[in-house]
């Protein structure tokens, strides 16, 4: 079916998502939370961002939060966690009864512990088809179009083939998956982890102890989403290891150069006050240590991440407490 | 205990798992398969193939075929896998009764398809305990002592808790395993999976095309080794998915610079004459076709890398038609 698409938020994701789009001959427009910005970019269809992106003018976009919404049967959330719940505060209003929404934010809100779709579904209403779109996509590569898969999770295997075809172009591969919340927490989760993964880099350790680090990270992130009602088997699929690796070791990671300049010393304060977008990984450490805290699940990674990120403790001492622990069996999930 | 060990094999992981015995304070000592070799490297202590690295004087250094066994209580193999069966029918007559028997190899035997350990029960008989040590070791890290972990599999969970101990050493954490038959596979089929991660990377393809070819090929070996009865836990665990990321990420790996040069366009024998080193993935990836062939196991990674490699396919061709195979649910293991 030929679709109209508005993609809620104008960071990376929403750019290279409305450029895939508009690729396959659907209408597609982006959303600005910020009048300013939405105009700026329709003037000069560039990203400070994105180097060397160009959106088509076939891409729509709007500062308007009412004409956002008009003749559109698809709904792109691709707000940072932290700011979905304010965003659809003002938005949810417009949004047109029953349409789909397809979230590609990847964190989990603090103090509430909700995930993206449950802070949308808690906000517009449980009438709406929700669907996560996730996986191993460094946004600088998919602005220049290089190939990319992901995964499309909705409970509505209708609503998965929908996203399938909505971007069946040439350089991406999207797979259908019925499990969401699995798809979602990977997603989140895998941030923290790669804050880790930043800071062995940061200490120079070497990637024999960053490829532990991502098995290990792997393995607590599985076992939370299997006390969640996950499916192990999410986690080991493209949106769960494939997504992770890809954080873990692309040098473009956003939440890797951030654990990469913490290993070598720099301050967090200093870090975000100087990067031009969210480090989503840094909030969703405080959410999901509460969730581990709250559902009695063991994750030493994302506690050394906590401890190094808010209590000061430094990532020298975190490694090398992680790697002394007590030998022991191997444990997955 | 104290332990007199033998690393049959003079390779890269024999000289660091060497190293690593020493620190420890157990007796060890190297067998080179040739005279000359072992002089030469019981004079200089320097490897041709290991920058920077000096074994130590506590570290004998043999090329006798019966001295080699004097007195020890573990023997380690460290020999590519298509000469093992040469080599321990040479060396079978002098091993000791019932000493147990650790392998780093990881590849499978061709024609026969058996592990090195099958390949050396099959020779000097069923009497010797065995334990495979595997995990995401890259030589030239573990040769300046930065951290790792490995996996220690074994039926005999005491076996596995002497290799803990065996090298027990401040960069190294060891955890063990109860399933040597996963572990040794996975060992083996990563090195398939990082030749084609390797062409990504000569096609200049990006890290969202690896990490999904990770993800993939880390079903696809996962489903072959569940086939053969193997946990699928093992492969999402250090000795797979970890060894996996490191083997597919790290600039050091043999297997994925010769898939990067063929992904530039050069000729397998033109790389293979140029390399001191075995390169393991290739034999391999014959060897894990026919199994998978043989269990009716769907590996299409696999299969366009031998493709490419023994049937003059174009790496740009075989990545091409694997991201353009029709979009499916995902399915793992």
């Amino acid at each position: 079916m030929l679709e109209r698409a508005v993609i809620i938020g104008d960071g990376q994701m929403a750019l290279v998502t409305a450029d895939a789009i508009a690729e396959r001959g659907m209408a597609v427009r982006v959303w600005s939370p910020f009048k300013e910005d939405a105009a700026a970019l329709a003037r000069s269809r560039l990203s400070p961002r994105l180097k060397d992106f160009h959106i088509t003018e076939a891409v729509e976009i709007t500062g308007e939060d009412a004409a956002a919404f008009s003749d559109v049967t698809l709904v792109v959330n691709a707000i940072p966690t932290q700011f979905i719940r304010s965003v659809w505060q003002r938005l949810g209003e417009h949004l047109p009864a029953g349409v789909p929404i397809i979230s590609v934010s990847k964190g989990i809100e603090n103090k509430t512990l909700l995930r993206p779709t449950q802070v949308i579904a808690e906000i517009v209403g449980e009438d709406h088809p929700l669907c996560v779109l996730s996986g191993p996509t460094i946004a600088a590569e998919l602005a220049q179009r290089m190939p990319a898969t992901m995964v499309a999770a909705s409970a509505d295997l209708q609503l998965g083939r929908r996203v399938q075809d909505l971007l069946n172009v040439p350089w991406l591969r999207i797979y259908t998956n019925d499990d969401l919340l699995g798809v979602e927490l990977a997603g989140a989760t895998k941030n923290v982890i790669a804050l880790a993964a930043g800071m062995i880099d940061g200490l120079g350790a070497g990637d024999n102890a960053k490829s532990a680090l991502l098995a290990r990270g792997l393995a607590e992130i599985a076992r939370l989403g299997a006390a969640l009602g996950a499916r192990l088997d999410t986690f080991f699929g493209i949106a769960g290891v494939g997504d992770l690796a890809t954080t873990c070791f692309s040098p473009e990671g956003r939440n890797r150069t951030c654990g990469e300049r913490l290993g070598r010393g720099e301050k967090l304060q200093d870090i975000l006050a100087e990067s031009s977008s969210v480090v989503e990984g840094v909030p969703t450490t405080q959410s999901v240590v509460e969730l581990a805290e709250r559902h009695g699940v063991d994750m030493p990674i994302t506690r050394a991440v906590h401890a190094i990120l808010f209590e000061d403790m430094s990532p020298r001492d975190a490694i090398t407490e992680l790697m002394s622990r007590e030998m022991k069996v191997e444990q997955i999930g």
